[in-house]
């Protein structure tokens, strides 16, 4: 109708995407005859696109590689890493029930509503998805056989939540309207029933779960994806270490180029395939009642310990491996049923009514602010030497191996020196006896957690004797704002409503408020000790905004 | 044997007294007929020996007044508010049960194993120590016709003790090895086996219970001890303002020379005498599932707050009232027995089960960081409402009838300067409504708690807002330590032995550490308001070196 208007357009065009070097969303009217352009601005893609775009244009040289990295914006590198449910399937689903996105990305497969029914489908081939009242450590491996997880109750922290994101896998917690039937094989929800067998769609990005198979888009595999990350890691310039819990995970994280662990977790082992042994070692340990009964079962479990530990140390060969000594929520431990109850009765050779009674008193009322971490320590000495040998002996045994193994020994929950100094006390003591009884010099570094507020007012005596401080975000901002993590749902959604905070503090570091405890506790940690080596291991560590203020604040990693 | 020696003795003895104006412990040796004087020192003795040997003192003019005050140690001074059981008769008898040691002083009487039975014994003018596995809001009778209060269960602040330290009321929890039988209205405990009835003699300061009546001692009523501390009165910088919930805390406080009430915690209307009718309500509007429902309840507690608050600004009257809005730890008032949820249930057209799926919603895995204080206004800002009016209605009726009241309103548990905005644009609008209505131009000033240690990291924006500031140096102690004050029977008495800390700093401010939070929140609070009045009112607000802190912080009160 108007070629010449068309062609008009098509140069403007062309000038307007040359000149942003980007693909613009153009508005513009004509009027009389008359072409008028009104606005432009870039326009919105999603992260597949955002790559092929990138990667298009640095081919064609219209940017270099620096403007290619900033083309991808991070809530998109995100939705890069997880399969996702298509956006506009979902935006035609209506979901039958909500929950707490608790572990991103999507998933979907068939309900299964007991962990063993989880394995044995997965092992028949079938996509299952896990649905649970809530989880606890025997159904680890049907959460991870299952592709995602749904429970009725639980929070952000909750053990299904701790242990869908340490492995990256989609999970919804807390869909308090859920009706579980595990007898009946049923769940009920607004009316509606499931079967088992029935499948769901789970994203848990958003924490909506859908009736049947909705479409799934996957971009992990594309090349191009592989090419733009080399890029990436050409022009960053804070170190990356990964989370990281069993030998496994270490694995994958090397191969996707992490430089080291930051945070080993030991207590993982208690969780999942093989954990029955250490497990009933640490269920022994907790259970004891004399400091006899006690270290015989410590020394029962340092087997264990000892193996998962000198794995990863192998698997992580030559990179660093900070390796954190136990911090357990002790009574998640206790065994609850009946059958091990008895059991645990036997193996201390007291009655059942005593172990509940044990049991009973391990009961914390608030137990974020209990008897954990470095506590453990001071209380149970020997507890602490357990796991700082098998950490020195597995690397003096690596390293007569002919490996470069690099343990770094990270004490937790920490508000005093004193604590280290104690702990320190025994740190010492086994490294002269490990060394002397192998004869291998190995090298460790011993640091700390900062992750209580107290332990950053008082950053300059922990560095007296930390080498090293890792900052436990999440834990700093629990107890920076008094805000419980499990139990913030009552009320965060109307803080974020009426603008009391920007932003959620759990997903991205309050920089004002938390800010100002680790910019306190980098500038005096760094006074007393100028070469202090400082990083992040809470979840914002993930967070755009939180590294960029962590790269501000002087990190290391 | 040596007349002239003991001559000698004696007159150095008196150079001594004279030149060390006190009594002293001296150490000597008769060798060979000659006398060697070895040491002296002040010598020791108990608070009432104190006061009566510095009253003497002045009334000899061998050393003045303020000498006087310095004279009798903090720890006397307490010995002398308690009845306590005699140290020598203790000495010799052995406890049979060890407790936490959560309300001071000593108690006598005869075993009553429920409320009722202490309540009817007290009328009859026996002496009742009530014990019971732990209590609850339906115990708060019979505790306060107890002389003291024994539990089987519960930390320091558990229901038991709070209630019994707000009273000044003997009491022992967490007396693990009891094992009460109430039906049997028995306790056994390592073999033994009381009655009810029987006599038992409690040591609160100490955590320790025995058999039998031990001699108590009692010094308050000593005429001495009032001239004593009318001296001191005379002495002091410090403004000193009393915690008190009720308006017969209130006349009490006044008569002991309270100038101020700087913590009324309306919530203690919820126990005791005459709580069943707004606790009634307090319940409804917790178990609420509606606003509508909810602003319902609310209307219906309003007079009970109301009546409550006036009374108290009335007893006051021309002496400041410092009223917390409401922070009732939620879950604790839901009601747990059936007749109570059947109740509940009625009051409120829903099932049982309703009730019950409500009151499991409101369970919370760390309740100290959960939803509480501000935090409820916030998401109900109705309750807030409710109270402010009933606070700002009772001071322009006072007004009316003639009184001076000087109420002043504090917020709880804030972190950020918004949930006081958003607080004060209640106060505001209702502070208008109720001027124009009344006709009265009434004043009120607007505070905050500050117990978290965000809110001392940001008191800078926090004094934009807050004409007062008072530390609620509990809880910042909690969440600045991340010690449960609940849970710390597991791991502090290791971390007072192997030194670890210093003491207890729920007892005793932690001044290098908690203490850094408090002098940040008062030189940034001044710095933005420089008339910002401040003062503390946590539990450590009784204790000697904490008070020394605050008065160099800078504290007014």
């Amino acid at each position: 109708q108007y070629p010449a208007l068309y062609k008009e357009l098509d140069g403007i065009r062309l000038r307007l995407e040359q000149h942003y070097k980007d693909m613009q969303d153009i508005e513009f009217t004509i009027q009389e005859g008359k072409l008028y352009m009104l606005q432009c601005r870039s326009g919105k893609r999603t992260g597949t696109a955002a790559l092929n775009m990138a990667m298009d244009m640095v081919a064609e040289k219209l940017i270099d590689e620096k403007t290619a990295v900033t083309r991808v914006a991070p809530a998109q590198l995100d939705e890069l890493l997880h399969p996702i449910v298509d956006s506009n399937a979902e935006k035609k689903a209506e979901a039958f029930v909500s929950g707490l996105p608790a572990g991103p990305g999507g998933a979907q497969g068939q309900i299964a509503f007991t962990s063993q029914t989880a394995v044995d489908w997965a092992k028949q081939g079938k996509k299952v998805v896990l649905v649970r009242e809530e989880t606890n450590p025997e159904d680890v491996e049907g959460m991870r056989a299952a592709e995602g997880i749904l429970t009725a109750r639980g929070g952000m922290t909750s053990h299904a939540a701790l242990v869908a994101r340490g492995w990256g896998k989609c999970c919804i917690v807390g869909a308090g309207e859920l009706k579980i039937n595990v007898h009946a094989k049923t769940m009920t929800v607004g009316g509606k029933t499931f079967q088992e067998g029935d499948v769901v769609t789970l994203n848990g990005t958003r924490g909506k779960a859908y009736a049947g198979a909705l479409p799934m888009i996957d971009a992990t595999e594309n090349p191009r994806f592989q090419d733009f990350m080399k890029i990436v890691d050409q022009h960053r310039k804070l170190g990356v270490r990964t989370n990281a819990d069993t030998p496994e995970d270490a694995r994958v994280a090397r191969a996707f180029g992490a430089e080291g662990i930051g945070l080993f977790r030991t207590e993982h082992m208690f969780y999942g395939k093989g954990a029955e042994e250490p497990l009933f070692r640490l269920r022994k340990m907790i259970l004891s009642s004399t400091t006899e009964e006690r270290n015989k079962a410590i020394d029962e479990l340092a087997p264990f310990v000892k193996q998962s530990i000198k794995a990863t140390l192998e698997a992580m060969d030559g990179c660093p491996v900070t390796v954190r000594l136990l911090d357990p929520p002790l009574h998640e431990f206790v065994p609850q049923g009946e059958a091990g109850q008895q059991e645990m009765a036997k193996a201390l050779g007291v009655t059942v009514a005593d172990i509940q009674k044990r049991g009973a008193a391990l009961h914390e009322t608030n137990p974020m602010m209990g008897h954990r971490g470095v506590r453990l320590g001071i209380t149970y000495p020997y507890l602490s030497e357990m796991q700082i040998r098998a950490i020195l002996e597995s690397a003096a045994e690596l390293k007569k191996e002919g490996k470069n193994p690099k343990p770094e020994i990270m004490v937790p929950v920490t508000c005093s020196v004193k604590e280290l100094d104690i702990t320190k006390e025994i740190f010492d003591r086994v490294l002269a006896e490990v060394r002397k009884a192998s004869g291998i010099q190995i090298e460790c570094l011993y640091g700390t957690m900062i992750e209580i507020p107290r332990a950053c007012l008082l950053a300059n005596e922990m560095a007296r004797t930390a080498e090293f401080f890792s900052f436990g975000t999440n834990d700093l901002t629990q107890m920076g704002f008094g805000f419980s993590r499990d139990d913030i749902g009552a009320f965060l959604p109307d803080y974020l409503a009426k603008k009391v905070l920007p932003a959620d503090p759990f997903q991205t570091i309050d920089q004002e408020g938390i800010g100002q405890l680790i910019q306190m506790a980098v500038e005096k940690g760094r006074k007393t000790r100028s070469n202090l080596k400082i990083g992040i291991c809470g979840e914002q560590g993930g967070d755009p905004a939180s590294v960029e203020f962590c790269f501000k604040a002087g990190l290391n990693y």
